[in-house]
């Protein structure tokens, strides 16, 4: 029998996070590909444009002007998918189970300027996005109604972005939602058992491994999950154990801020492109309860896979049996890694 | 308190096959869509294309050619997820848990023609498929080392689809893979506790509401799922409780590949487009164990929202907290209920 080689063999590996498997298939990037290709971005927007919703001062499709915001500006979402109206209860029955929800949805542009993304901002100027996602999580979390706030970005058209200018949303609700509630029960799991925080038992042993981390700060890690589904996919883990972003020291804001800039810099320059994602953060619910298992962290979803215009298609297999990916994590960091932190369109590298 | 309506008001709907929920924003809708826009198919293919990898008698990358049938064909893939050489086990730790993998993949043409897809394909045609299916989930999964068959199919580009010619895939392997084991534990935890088929009853129940059924013959009804992810998602039941497609009657194939025709064709006439989705099959392992809970299923999850061109993303929110759709599921069930059974091409109406 063959020895194992996590970059040749066909393998499974558990994901402890949602307690679900991924399946890898690491020889399999060699297949050619005749599929669909993703268009890239043209990347000459001016610093502000007069069409765009976004930008300051300009009208939003609702009449509303924006403010001539010189840093961030945050304003509730014109087509929430959530509404705060109180509605009956309606009927219900084990097999068709359904409940009313209530909630309140943000947009966040993180500058001014319509030409730029996080990886070109300046880390000082990322700081302020962190204290405004800081801010939301206090102003929305301390209402009765909401228990959860989910804040993530859409960037990049292939990621159903509608918009260039650089924002993020905020999703707050009732409810505990299903991705969170399955995480936040496989951290109390671990949490009752251990006594420990399972990322912080988990990042220790990354540490030491090494051999997933993309980069580090005094405060922060960046690394390509054991279990990471998509190609690219990150996880930005503290290394001190807290449960959310109003935990964090001015020290860790600013490290956070860094971290952000550095990742996004790195996978602007695997493709030499404006580098699709989703990132989302998670941590502790804002339902009034201590939650010593939460461990803060960030998500990147990225989805391209071979170039600029060729990404993974999460579809038929994926969609009926299990998420799969074509190359192992450990190679996927060891490319992350290796890249520069400059960012391609300031330097010739 | 205003009466709710599940038109209007934002709702959450439990899937009692994965214990997962699902958030609806019916009233989403509405908003304006400036995003991205998938193109769309140019629909003039030939019935044979010398260039087609998968058209009779070509020949495929790997320098094999296919034979020249006249049906159905089915093939190893020449880029398999999966592979059937044993590998030693790794090691694995309580965070960092990987096992080997084994399995055997295959590609199923679905018709010699090139351009037809399986809407435009006379019954009796589809009924060859089905039976292929039937062949093939029996003779893999008579393998001891495959304990689970996974059909599916891939269709348009917009799904990762590189081929235009009609083919699905099989994806068998050794474990059961992450969604299937988690409807089998909601199929099975339900059928300890009541002696009946969660989806029998299901049926029995959306029979008499009906507001969900989108059309049915004597051994299936098909019907947008009340916990229904994907704007036009539809399930396909049996409406005998049974766990495979090997258990089917002579009778029952023959209405399984009618019930297929029947719901591609109104998904094509729905945006007049060759629709694109992913389907797939969810029924027993074939782990040589009894499996009374499996109810015999196929899931359509198709992307497309409000035309031709524009998909539903599920993105940032969707991957970091919870499925979401901006449709009802029984406007959806309505519109495809009212859609003509026949193709769009074959007729003006
Ligand atoms: O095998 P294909 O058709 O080349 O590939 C397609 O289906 C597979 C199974 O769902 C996916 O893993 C791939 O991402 C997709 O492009
Ligand atoms: O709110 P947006 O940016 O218009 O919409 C985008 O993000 C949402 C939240 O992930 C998704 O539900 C939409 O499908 C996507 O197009």
């Amino acid at each position: 029998m063959q020895a194992f080689d996590n970059n040749e063999h066909p393998h499974r590996r558990y994901n402890p996070l949602m307690d679900e498997w991924v399946l890898v298939s690491p020889h399999r990037a060699k297949r050619p590909w005749q599929g669909q290709q993703e268009s890239t971005v043209t990347d000459n927007r001016p610093q502000y444009d007069p069409t765009c919703y976004l930008c300051p001062g300009n009208e939003r499709s609702t009449g509303v002007f924006n403010e001539k915001y010189t840093s961030t500006f945050v304003f509730d979402n014109d087509f929430p998918s959530l509404l705060t109206d109180e509605v009956q209860a309606p009927e219900t029955s084990p097999l068709f189970q359904i409940k009313t929800e209530r909630g309140i949805n943000r947009v966040i542009c993180f500058s001014p300027r319509h030409d730029v993304t996080l990886p070109e901002m300046e880390t000082a100027d990322i700081l302020k996005v962190v204290e405004l996602w800081a801010a939301q999580y206090s102003d929305l979390g301390s209402r009765d109604f909401i228990n959860h706030v989910q804040i993530f970005e859409n960037k990049g058209a292939v990621m159903g972005c509608s918009n260039p200018h650089p924002h993020g949303q905020i999703w707050s609700q009732g409810s505990l939602p299903t991705n969170v509630d399955k995480t936040q029960n496989n951290l109390k799991k671990y949490f009752d058992a251990q006594g420990r925080s399972l990322l912080a038992d988990y990042l220790a042993e990354e540490m030491q491994r090494k051999e997933r981390i993309v980069l580090e700060n005094k405060h922060f890690a960046v690394l390509v999950p054991f279990w990471a589904i998509w190609p690219f996919e990150t996880l930005i883990v503290s290394k001190r154990h807290f449960g959310n972003i109003t935990q964090m020291t001015a020290e860790e804001r600013y490290a956070f801020a860094d971290a952000i800039k550095r990742i996004t810099i790195k996978y602007d320059n695997l493709f030499k492109t404006s580098f699709p994602y989703s990132s989302g953060i998670h941590q502790t619910p804002t339902d009034g309860l201590s939650h010593p298992e939460w461990h803060f962290h960030m998500h990147f979803y990225p989805p391209l896979l071979r170039s600029a215009t060729v990404k993974k298609f999460m579809v038929g297999y994926e969609l009926m049996a299990e998420a799969q990916r074509d190359i192992s994590p450990e190679k996927s960091a060891a490319m992350l890694r290796d890249l520069p932190e400059v960012h391609y369109k300031n330097d010739n590298f």
